[in-house]
């Protein structure tokens, strides 16, 4: 039977303000937003006065309020806010990929404990409904791998440079400007913000919980105007990729900016568009793409979130339930393209290398590296990292038995 | 709470089979095929014999069987034993898009009367769980239009005849070798079984019944020599679209063949695959790609269905109740490329003829029609017909504007 939920929301930024218009133009949705608590007391806001708060406790010690939507930039503030509202029987709903990133294990457990639902669809991927999809799987050995574009405002900036030759500022200033980009930039161009996604992708694929700090990562931030220029020259595209793999009782990972060529699934998926493809027995390939950023493809998921209380869905986590044994790993290793200053290179970072050219004082490689390498060359000042084109992960066994095959 | 349910299966071919072995391999899920009933006696099964019956009776009257799973040939049998599930107080799942398509307001008026659901994922494109997504969406205003390749067997006819220069002959016999066409292959090329699901999902995205014979629909086999070799000319594609289009209180419907450029995301969607973009208010594009024919995809999707029905899940058809008045229209125009006989060729059939062509024999137009008018050439021997490149539908008041415009 339909509820009609009362909510409580934390925050009226871009998100707050999308979910506000999406749920006002909504009428088919029987719920209600009771009480916003915001921070700042010296905006001006939009809207009826009485509507705001600045006391957390207007909601979460609120009776009448049974779900609070947390849309708070501050992870930790976010996660108080979560516990307290299921410690006091609410169901919560929230966009913070952060915070659940670093929480999640503690989320499922906290759930159980008190018997009330946490959805966060619009923490991952926008309006994309995949984490809906991934628990329509059931058993872990049902998907093997998942992989994507996994942040807007980098796919966005990358699509402006690569398609409009506009200048990377720019384009992230543009980024910001449409409300694509996070408060704090680097969590988009370092690869934070889509570790954070892959990290609950992979809860809710393979039921593993893993900490975003496991997954190596490097960003757009890794790109050389070289690499523009060969994505350009060979008719290629760029994009910022996550992936998981299962394989011989493992999962591996990585977010990594690739170069993709014009058949690949991911060359065409443009702009703020995410795209995930879930790869399993029986139906094989399933793609998803729509908007990953924005407030009203966010505020949109929010909204299907809050949609979805009112039948009291909650997320079953089977896969974790079902205690598979499954453990994550880095002993993988991935063919890449990169270039050093000359005192930075070191051969035997490589496992095989392909193809090694000099200039412009630079060191050029192509080549297979094992992911931990990956990781130590981040905080090597210049040096320029990107996926070969169709490069895939390589479980380590596979890796090392390589160079004497070819 | 999950429960162990219950299935009772009709038919055991493709379809069946599938839904067996991927019911078999999903550990997860709590659900067992108590019994199957089959038509042909004579047949061997790779089943213990006494999971078979031919008595009807065996599933429709057990006060055991929870869920009546439809997967025969037969839409009017199928939807006697629909009828008399529910009535017994049964969920019923079934992948039957003729039975659903013909009779799809009864079967809603149905569910009301004995409470019990009906599901029907597997009915519509497969693995692609887009009624479910559809669903997502609360009022009808927030659709503009869906659109997407509806039939797995045509589409992989296209690909292996485009892109493998095989024959149409050669590549109708694969596609039926590895169980993604109908039994009745007109069903597929002439364009019937996509008009089905078109018809399934209008009343999903917008809450209006419509019966497939309302849609006007030309299939695969409208194609030329000529439009294959124009589309290779022209590094087009050809593929087989089904759109519905909301406006001014109508809605649009169109099933035909389409050139479409490699910019268009139709393009890459090759085999049996299928895809469906649905455009709205605040999520804007969402496409979902995934297989579209077999016996996995679409026992997989059978499966969701089943697992939904663990959680008591129920199509809401929200836009149905809320009583929008949209009313379905043919009073639409659209950019076609036709070739004639010159005895079959009338010129006031257009409302604007952009270019016009005389050779082989043929009369070859470029040019805007009516809807209506292109249902009246399926009736000519050796017409062909193709929308134009990026085509799209043009509600009958802007289509008369257009001459004078140009």
């Amino acid at each position: 039977m339909k509820k009609n939920l009362q909510l409580g929301v934390f925050g009226f930024g871009c998100v707050g303000q999308g979910l506000y218009h999406v749920l006002n133009e909504t009428k088919g949705l029987k719920a209600e937003i009771r009480k916003i608590v915001v921070k700042n007391k010296s905006k001006s806001r939009p809207l009826p006065a009485d509507l705001f708060s600045f006391d957390r406790n207007d909601i979460l010690t609120n009776p009448e309020i049974d779900v609070v939507v947390e849309l708070i930039d501050d992870p930790v503030a976010a996660f108080e806010i979560l516990k307290e509202a299921l410690a006091n029987g609410k169901a919560v709903v929230t966009a913070n990929k952060r915070m659940l990133a670093d929480n999640l294990e503690e989320i499922y457990r906290l759930q159980q404990v008190y018997g009330k639902p946490v959805l966060y669809e619009g923490a991952v991927c926008a309006s994309i409904p995949i984490i809906r999809n991934l628990e329509e799987y059931y058993d872990n050995d049902l998907i093997s791998s998942i992989e994507g574009i996994m942040n807007g405002s980098t796919n966005y900036i990358l699509t402006k440079v690569m398609e409009e030759k506009k200048s990377y500022a720019e384009s992230l200033r543009q980024a910001q400007d449409l409300g694509f980009a996070e408060s704090d930039p680097t969590l988009d161009v370092r690869g934070y913000d889509p570790s954070f996604k892959l990290a609950i992708l992979i809860a809710h694929a393979f039921g593993v919980f893993v900490s975003p700090d496991q997954i190596i990562r490097f960003g757009i931030d890794r790109l050389s105007q070289t690499d523009l220029d060969f994505a350009v020259k060979n008719n290629l595209n760029i994009r910022l990729v996550g992936r998981a793999l299962k394989q011989n009782g493992k999962i591996y990972a990585l977010l990594a900016t690739q170069f993709v060529s014009n058949t690949h699934p991911l060359f065409g998926v443009r702009n703020e568009y995410n795209a995930v493809t879930v790869t399993g027995a029986f139906a094989e390939k399933q793609t998803f793409i729509g908007k990953g950023a924005g407030s009203y493809p966010t505020g949109s998921a929010v909204l299907s979130d809050i949609s979805a209380l009112t039948y009291d869905y909650r997320y079953e986590y089977k896969k974790i339930l079902q205690e598979n044994g499954l453990t994550f790993s880095n002993d993988a290793a991935v063919e890449i393209l990169a270039s050093f200053k000359p005192e930075q290179f070191r051969e035997e970072d490589f496992i095989e290398i392909k193809e090694r050219k000099s200039s412009s004082g630079l060191i050029t490689v192509r080549g297979t590296v094992v992911l931990n390498r990956l990781q130590s060359w981040s905080d090597l000042d210049g040096v320029s990292i990107v996926l070969a084109p169709e490069a895939a992960l390589i479980p380590f066994e596979a890796a090392i038995l390589q160079p004497s095959a070819s």
